[in-house]
């Protein structure tokens, strides 16, 4: 048996079209959804998801207030340019670009975000309500919520589930396990320390690796018939047969290609359905982004 | 093999101990920590558990605040007591007791505590920071972190462990989870939903139950060696050998007794180390209010 091969860009495109007709619908009566996304430095990774976040959001009829800084502006500079953006009436969502220089506390830029616009949902109270019963956040994660979504479209029963969450990061592991549990998984969270980590991973109705190891997951690991969630992201040179680098011509450096946590070719033969990597979690995240920052348009303009 | 018998009882006074002596050392320098312990109305068992509370501070040298209310009070004025206790530079913890009346939004009232003072550490973004790496909360949950207490203090090893959480409420299971999970234990966190509990269950070293199910846990829920903490107190009736209840000659009512989630008789005699109800984790949570509330008190006065 072969598994389904979870098609996260067919998925995003859908979820984008729904946030556009949306955002179509309130314009229409004068209302538009902003986000502003705030980027410290140039890191080459930075500048491009950045790029791609203003350009979906101008695609969906968002509008798109950037802000840059160059790499040594001060905490307090960049802090007021936050609390300036929570109080601006067009802003509904606010997303900093991380990592942030070393010379910035992250915690305190972060903390600065209203919870109200905090689209990246990586707000304490945003994760600490994320796991509490009875207290929803008004963000999820958009990486989390986007294996959420993809699980829920391709027919996985979470509710019953045994769900493995490779990775507790503030980022994915930890916000996706408890996402999980709040869909009622008996839900395990699996890191550096865990011993005997293949055959806890084998217990897994549902896998979320999430670690940052190329191919770490093997065939071995998981179990017949399992869901699996491929949310590594790895740069790996590509070979020649003789196992010495393919040279790019165009650049004249080692030519890389991505490659996730978990081996692909051998697990697709035994999983129910797997994301590939590229295309599978990775087009989702800004997807989610749209869809968080239209809910905080709505929940701005009393509509939620 | 039998387990030892954890003894909370005197683990709890070591640690009042302990603060006694640190709040001495304050107060020879006149500076006095303070609690508030906040309660709306007559419900016997809230009574009991604040009365004890408010003696506990008496004997450790800690002000104690009392508020007390009737039932019908007003949410705005609960709210704005609430208000003045955050700002009462005398008050370094404040403790709502729960529940409130139905006509007041606990969520209301308990995100009003100031998160310095949130003793009780219910507050989301105590929540939150609980459970993000590098986010270390002022405060933990009196409760949960008197579980990693004992199991410290009886030399489990949290962290190559396996931990199955038992419940996932917002005053245990969850807050026990993540203080287990940022120990390092790969941990699972079951429910009622969870399919194959028996099994999950023998799979833990460390066994934290907390359901509120009298004497559900088992002795084959239970691997062999494991360390069982019982958070649960169930109230039984008490009953003759024919049956029928016993009838207490004072009350004229029918005695009870209180036992845990755990089937303590059984299970005690496959356990390495098992914790007793009552006398096991109960009066850890007491003990570890009088902590959080001399952290509070050292935060304020700048001496952490």
């Amino acid at each position: 048996m072969t598994a389904t091969i979870i098609d996260g860009k067919a998925v995003a495109e859908a979820i984008r079209n729904e946030v556009k007709a949306e955002v179509t619908q309130l314009r229409a009566k004068g209302l538009t959804p902003g986000l502003a996304t705030v980027i410290v430095g140039a890191r080459p990774d930075s500048v491009s998801y950045v790029t791609s976040k203003r350009k979906t959001c101008e695609e969906l009829g968002i509008r798109s207030i950037g802000v840059e800084f160059p790499e040594n502006v001060s905490q307090d500079e960049l802090l007021a340019r936050v609390r300036r953006l929570c109080s601006d009436p067009q802003v509904h969502g606010i997303l900093v670009q991380l990592p942030l220089p070393k010379h910035i506390n992250e915690e305190v830029i972060l903390n600065a975000v209203n919870i109200d616009k905090d689209v990246d949902g990586f707000h304490p109270v945003n994760v600490g309500k994320l796991g509490m019963k009875g207290r929803e956040p008004l963000f999820a994660p958009c990486t989390p919520s986007g294996v959420i979504e993809l699980l829920d479209r391709v027919g996985a029963k979470i509710s019953v589930s045994r769900a493995v969450v490779l990775g507790r990061s503030n980022i994915v592991g930890l916000p996706v396990a408890l996402l999980l549990l709040g869909r009622d998984a008996t839900v395990t969270i699996c890191h550096s320390k865990t011993q005997n980590l293949a055959e806890v991973c084998r217990q897994a109705d549902i896998l979320v690796a999430a670690i940052g190891r190329p191919r770490f997951v093997t065939a071995d690991m998981v179990k017949p018939g399992a869901f699996v969630i491929d949310v590594g992201v790895n740069s790996l040179p590509v070979l020649n047969p003789d196992g010495s680098p393919v040279i790019s011509e165009k650049t004249g450096k080692p030519r890389t290609k991505l490659v996730g946590d978990v081996d692909f070719d051998a697990v697709k033969e035994i999983a129910t359905a797997i994301t590939p990597v590229p295309g599978g979690v990775g087009p989702m995240t800004i997807a989610m982004l749209m869809k968080n920052t239209l809910r905080g348009a709505k929940h701005a303009f009393g509509l939620l």
